[in-house]
């Protein structure tokens, strides 16, 4: 039986030769330094050496990713597949990330580095992934089929938490499913998380209690002290809440990890700060490979922006992340529920069915588009599920807002 | 009084007008979306507004940082000064980097973002910071003036804890100060580190015995789970160890903090991954704003290449780095120990000594210069203490080694 490995994908640019390039990493990440060792025995190498497997060459570029003071282009491209011993690496994400990742990006005479896919032996499968996932947060949102619809806090911050309950009030009585603090908020002094909780969970518990149902509130709860994070945490499960945003960048793997293996919420992950490591396309991370660490160590929400989003991201790359979170890593239960987020408002429901396979197993979260609607919150939310039903039965959201006027305006307003 | 703010450099690279970017950038990470809101008061605004101090242009770029398909340029740049209310941000260092840095580079219409610096009020004074340092490093390793010298298990991976242990005394016995695990190396199969830490210990202690000096041995702890690696700090604290090597980007800022608050043990960080975020200079951020957060959260002892590494990092930007560790955010307190490293063999020491501010406080790391030293590794350490006793006496490398054979030796193969 062959070893397992961990098989990482690399975007290499360089002037020089990409294949020796691609030795050059395997050897650095294993046992190489910069002059002859007398202990580096072939036992010593094939205890860990990484192994080159494949370079598939690219076009090269006459602009390199990095600016090249000297100036020695063209730049040659390939894509490399290296091999890593899992006997070397392990199981755990800070091994990974430092010997697959982090001393790669750091390797001289490169132009462009891109890590393009991880992927991981069946030891990985240990990991706790997703607590909640899509079963879940359909289970504790109560709603068993169909897009969730979702909103969140506007203005983002700045709110006293009494006003941010009023807020919470008019989405409740809007009809979303969730609703979420801005991942900009956590715990500012005009806005301590307790006195949010205080204050927002009673409308919660009250509308529940009038209408049958419970809306999912992600009170955002990250702090780079995972202590504070997890006091943060027991406060809003104590308090009946059933979600937390967490920006996971920020607290970073050991935050995320520490969390994970005591959480009672969903985690509904905020991918803040991960921007730079991905739109330079010769450089950074494709979200394909970022994604499976974070699941692995237990999103169970992921935002990936959407169709027409406010931010710098191409349709085609939120289009990518979809998939990407919608392919099991090891099995169904390690996917998130997709969350499709920024500038959403209903009009891009039918371009975002046709091109993320016809799935209603999202998260679709309108800010502006619903406490803007020009009839209110309340139609903001109708125009949304119209959008979706308008999806669903193949119908075109002009022809669908017809008869239905709450479209209609979010169409005149928004479209 | 005027309110306390949180002020944060960015340098800014757009087709568009940076000045006009800055106010998006400001407008954005307070209280703005898309659309207008009912509840964007003026009172909400005030509460937590981010305000534009001051922009100072660049001159503009003909080649984008990030690839324009639109081809708009040229690439107008400048500097632009943002604060933020602290009422807003508070303390904490997940809403620091959420608030003024995730979000900022998801923004759209940028051809480059970068930042350049983060200057925290005394309110940020409460973190902890170096347990260690420059003072606790040299009373822990007995050193109390001049460089400390240091070494790297070589081969970086691959050794058997038995195999590793042996490295250990030869080391020990050519003199060195300190000695540390590759960063690489965390507990794998075939060097789980409780192995190591029983095979190295009793050779740290007993060459304690035998000449009165007590080596630093760096184990590297890092993992992603922060109760797994207290618990890996906790075996190196009870062998009676006094160091671990931190992944510090592998580990996130949660896992350093949750470190931080229970370590006995001097940290001494590797900043691993750190490259992709700052080796395009018009992308990602600047060594001066991360490494302010990472001293924060209790960095002892931080790598930062040197003179003619052999990674990517240009000399120059090795002199601002050491510069940054060496100027208090607060205070003095707050500096951690300078380590110089990456293919450096003494050669690099004059200049080393000349540009970093003729400054003696500092680790100076060398792997392959020590163990693959001609005459063996206590000449090659010999040659290091040499070359920067001739820097100490503003003597060059040449002249003093033709009284210090271990010196010419070096000389002749790394020179």
């Amino acid at each position: 039986m062959p070893q397992e490995t961990v098989r990482v994908t690399y975007r290499i640019e360089t002037a020089g030769d990409p294949e020796a390039m691609a030795a050059k990493i395997a050897s650095d990440q294993s046992t190489g330094t910069f002059t002859d060792l007398p202990g580096e025995t072939e036992e010593v190498r094939a205890r860990c050496a990484a192994r080159v497997e494949e370079v598939r060459p690219l076009p090269p570029l006459d602009v390199p990713s990095i600016p090249d003071p000297e100036d020695t282009g063209p730049y040659n491209r390939a894509d490399a597949v290296i091999s890593y011993p899992l006997e070397a690496i392990g199981t755990d994400i800070a091994a990974l990330m430092t010997i697959t990742v982090g001393g790669v990006y750091a390797a001289r005479g490169l132009t462009g580095i891109r890590v393009m896919d991880i992927e991981l032996p069946p030891a990985w499968a240990a990991h706790p992934g997703p607590q909640f996932g899509i079963e879940g947060s359909r289970r504790l949102m109560g709603v068993p089929d169909g897009p969730m619809i979702a909103s969140i806090i506007k203005p983002s911050l700045g709110l006293l938490p009494e006003e941010t309950a009023g807020v919470v009030r008019t989405l409740c009585e809007a009809g979303v499913d969730f609703i979420k603090d801005d991942e900009k908020l956590m715990s500012p002094a005009y806005s301590a998380l307790e006195d949010r909780i205080a204050a927002i969970m009673p409308v919660i518990e009250d509308h529940a209690d009038r209408s049958g149902k419970r809306v999912m509130y992600a009170f955002g709860i990250s702090s780079a002290d995972p202590d504070v994070m997890m006091r943060n945490h027991d406060m809003v499960l104590a308090a009946g809440g059933t979600a937390a945003v967490v920006n996971i960048n920020s607290i970073g793997h050991g935050g995320m990890s520490f969390l994970r293996k005591r959480s009672g919420l969903c985690l509904h992950a905020h991918r803040n700060g991960w921007d730079i490591l991905t739109r330079h396309p010769g450089l950074g991370m494709e979200f394909r490979a970022y994604q499976k660490i974070w699941r692995l160590l237990g999103v169970d929400q992921f935002q990936i922006n959407g169709i027409r989003a406010k931010y710098w991201e191409p349709d085609e790359s939120f289009v990518r992340s979809f998939h990407d979170c919608m392919t099991p890593i090891f099995s169904d239960a390690d996917r998130p529920l997709p969350v499709v987020c920024s500038g959403q408002w209903g009009g891009q429901a039918v371009e975002t069915y046709e091109r993320t396979g016809r799935t209603l197993d999202l998260m679709y979260l309108g800010g502006g588009g619903i406490h803007g609607h020009p009839m209110g919150p309340a139609a903001g939310v109708a125009a949304t599920r119209q959008a979706w039903a308008a999806a669903r039965e193949g119908t075109d959201l002009a022809t669908h807002a017809r008869t239905h006027p709450e479209l209609a305006a979010s169409l005149e307003k928004f479209g």
